[in-house]
């Protein structure tokens, strides 16, 4: 396997491209994160979803803390090869830290961001320290 | 109205956010375009997608060449408050300047990207000169 499908994507100045993960049955945008060269690789690698985190500045296993992997069905890259559509099975259910089934859960309503999605699960409980 | 929801968003070094469109009836992830709070504020106040290209460095009422608006029917911002998301119905059934549905045309396929979606009309004809 080559890796000129790595050198096509346009990375910007840091590196990273965006990283839009949808999931596959509901069809809902469950979140957008970062990925560079080697995050974007692994994630076809292994079949789930491995981000750059930009906050922690190191590739983001998602799942590998609340179990909550994204198994990877599909991988797209749009026409100006600098943004990336994961379509994903979210396992768990969940894909925002929050505990809510995905990280898109502020609708605009009038002059106000609204929580509109449930928390599912007390996060405390998804990163329990062992 | 107040801008106070424009305050919340966490504009990035260069005063912009990542803005994914969805559209409304087919949940087809469209494309991801950039925001600045001038774009964001439009958007939300015409009902309609207005961008910031950063290309051309001024904001970008989607369609304004082509008529294939983005009609605006939820906006929705994450839960870290950098990145948007627009639930919209597409006019023309067209939103990638390729002349495909959507901009996330290419599939990874073994170690190549690979064009999934049809050319549904010449561009030379969507941005044919007045």
């Amino acid at each position: 396997m080559t890796n000129d499908w790595l050198d096509e994507v346009n990375w910007d100045a840091d590196g990273l491209v965006p990283a839009i993960a949808q999931e596959v049955t509901t069809g809902k945008v469950l979140m957008l994160a970062w990925m560079n060269r080697e995050a974007l690789s692994a994630t076809v690698k292994e079949g789930r979803a491995v981000y750059w985190s930009r906050s922690r500045a190191r590739l983001w296993r998602k799942g590998e803390e609340s179990g909550n992997v994204q198994i990877v069905k599909e991988v797209r890259l749009d026409c100006d090869n600098d943004a990336v559509l994961l379509v994903v099975e979210q396992q768990g259910g969940i894909a925002c830290h929050t505990g809510r089934e995905r990280c898109f859960h502020q609708q605009l309503a009038k002059d106000h961001w609204t929580p509109v999605e449930p928390i599912l699960r007390d996060p405390g409980e998804i990163y329990r320290k062992k």
